[in-house]
């Protein structure tokens, strides 16, 4: 008898996200977990969002409660429009879509752009997000040689434009996840400009430009290259990502479809929590908010930074992020992240093995550290248990190698 | 030159929801819109929903605004799983999964069965957002043969089951969007008989199941194949559409992929929303709050049913429904229901052309009525000119006919 459900081809290409399943693990009591990438709950404004929401359910709950357009609330788009303008993206209100977090404008990303067998190019290592989300449309990924900058330009001039052509270049710019690299100025020049001579579009994903700690971050990609560049936003990192509001900013050629694609996945984002957050942001509120994030990632940072000096063993390596919320570092020769996760969950600890975030050839010796869901005191705890556990770990390395 | 921006092969399969182009044109000031699914904003249990705002950010205001787990929140689930054993369908909470709207299950469900040029079978007409939802995929679908009560069963029996096979079958039994009809019971058994033989699975909607007026609905169609049968729900018509809340019960073998196509398109559903919906449902409200959208919604039918009797001309068909949102019409021959909105907007109407309820060929003369967003007095209003419509548009077409 043949099997009741047929599952479509594209579902063997989802995976559970490594990084979900490791949270169910070391986000229980008693673990300091530098594993996940939550931003730290001190920073969510509640009490400016309770205020919102009981404005708006005094003010338009006919509104707020009932279906609503699938662009979004027409005020925040033009919040959106006016606020990305201020990191150079001229955009029209009309080009803004708001979506259910920025992990859904790559969902639509992939369902507009993505064909089986088609190539999308990537950083190498990338947002583990992103490939999940392009995953099931089965595209054929290149990974872009990368240094401590970003992807190299050269490996975006050598991307293949025969047909079926690569269909884009997935960017993060700003503190990338899972990295904490920034691009130079020089290099979003140069990254844009063989982008343009190889006519190759780009998706720009930029989280967590607004977390940066002693200078802004140079222009955006799509300030460089408007026609050419998908840009997307979220307002996870600065107010809350329990609201799931993101967006995205389309050419106004992909505008179309893309509203068409986010009709057909959820009609629309919670007309209610958009209104909440127009009524938190729209006067000025994030320009006081963000600076008192950026003061408190960055001690954090500091912290992390100085532990990491302290206590790791020689040989493993880092930079120390200028921006963001994430360390990267790579370990000695002989260890390998993912094997000693087990033992940093039953040491007390937990951190994100980089293997994940390769879309081909994994580096088995990178992990991913972030500095901003602890406080000060626990991220020294934490580091200093890592430590002690990759002292550990290289005594009984080098005790097995002859 | 090329284009710089390649479409995936699929975006020509999305289409803009002729629904929502025709909301924009008609909920202007002045309109009388018959044209949405919108539910009352009567029934929207504000007071409600803002003390349990309040109540789920004084009480838990870090976990409500932090990323969540990608199932739900958990006590919702529970919830709901207790919720449709009332219906007859038993589900242990590790089967349900949260989600956007039910529209986003319908998005997952095509995600994970979909494939392209393998069948799906769709009610004759059927609900236009999953038809949306499933397109992308490029199923190829079949349109069963359906009468007053729902697909017939000889039409399921005869769908194809060579490979690639027919995924399954999409059905709404409750008050269908947009028919407004009733699976009975014994057409609910021959249906499950004849998907059994044919080894069809089902997809079963039901937003509507809780919205009957006389007599509950029989038994889902999930309580009489558990196995064989993924289940669709939502809070968007017993509570409000606007914090987008819904789920699907999936059978164990096919819930880790849903699941892991709910991380990849929006990591997960609010859990802010998630919080404050369990806040106000879990101590019975909806036992109270059901009951008065019924009576309102019953009054409203019976009101839209004496003034369609009383205006339209002779030759027009409707079922009275018995539950739900709409009544589905069938105007005399010679009449097209798309051709005569702009006339029906310009006399201060509006209504959905049943068209592009459609899989396949569709029927012109038909239309589809809400009688859930307007009071009696604007519903009569607004029969009132649809019948002048009708009767005017009925001499000129007699005029036309030598």
């Amino acid at each position: 008898m043949t099997t009741l459900w047929t599952q479509a081809r594209r579902a063997a290409r989802m995976n559970p996200s490594i990084i979900r399943e490791i949270l169910k693990v070391t986000e229980k009591p008693g673990i300091l977990s530098m594993a996940g990438g939550l931003p730290s709950a001190d920073t969510f404004p509640v009490d400016a969002l309770k205020a919102a929401c009981d404005r708006v359910l005094t003010a338009s709950p006919r509104e707020a409660l009932q279906y609503a357009p699938s662009e979004g609330y027409g005020p925040l788009r033009e919040w959106v429009a006016a606020r990305v303008a201020a990191l150079g993206v001229r955009a029209h209100p009309e080009q803004v879509l708001i979506t259910s977090g920025s992990q859904q404008g790559l969902d639509l990303v992939g369902k507009v752009l993505c064909d089986a067998g088609a190539p999308v190019a990537v950083e190498t290592p990338t947002y583990l997000g992103a490939l999940q989300a392009f995953a099931p449309c089965e595209p054929l990924f290149t990974s872009l040689v990368s240094d401590h900058e970003g992807p190299r330009p050269e490996a975006i001039a050598a991307l293949p434009h025969d047909a079926p052509g690569t269909r884009f270049s997935y960017l993060l710019p700003n503190y990338q996840n899972p990295t904490g690299r920034v691009m130079s100025a020089q290099r979003r020049e140069d990254v844009v400009a063989a982008s343009q001579r190889a006519r190759v579009p780009i998706v720009e994903d930029n989280p967590y430009g607004d977390l940066w700690f002693d200078e802004p971050p140079p222009p955006a990609l799509a300030s460089l290259w408007p026609e050419g560049t998908l840009y997307l936003g979220s307002f996870s990192k600065v107010l809350t990502p329990g609201f799931r509001l993101g967006y995205l900013i389309a050419p106004k050629e992909l505008f179309p479809k893309l509203l068409q694609a986010k009709q057909a996945a959820d009609l629309h984002t919670p007309g209610f929590n958009q209104r909440v957050v127009h009524e938190v942001v729209q006067d000025g509120f994030l320009d006081g908010h963000i600076p008192a994030i950026r003061a408190r990632y960055k001690a954090n940072r500091d912290a992390m930074a100085e532990a990491l000096r302290k206590h790791l063993p020689p040989g493993c390596d880092w930079l120390s992020p200028q921006g963001g919320m994430f360390f990267w570092l790579r370990l000695p020769e002989g260890l390998d992240a993912m094997a000693l996760l087990p033992q940093a969950v039953e040491a007390g600890i937990a951190f994100v093995p980089g293997a994940a975030f390769y879309a081909h050839q994994p580096d088995a010796r990178t992990l991913r550290l972030s500095f901003v869901t602890l406080t000060p005191p626990l991220i020294r705890e934490g580091v200093e248990k890592l430590g002690r556990l990759l002292h550990a770990a290289l005594a009984i390395a080098a005790e097995a190698t002859p």
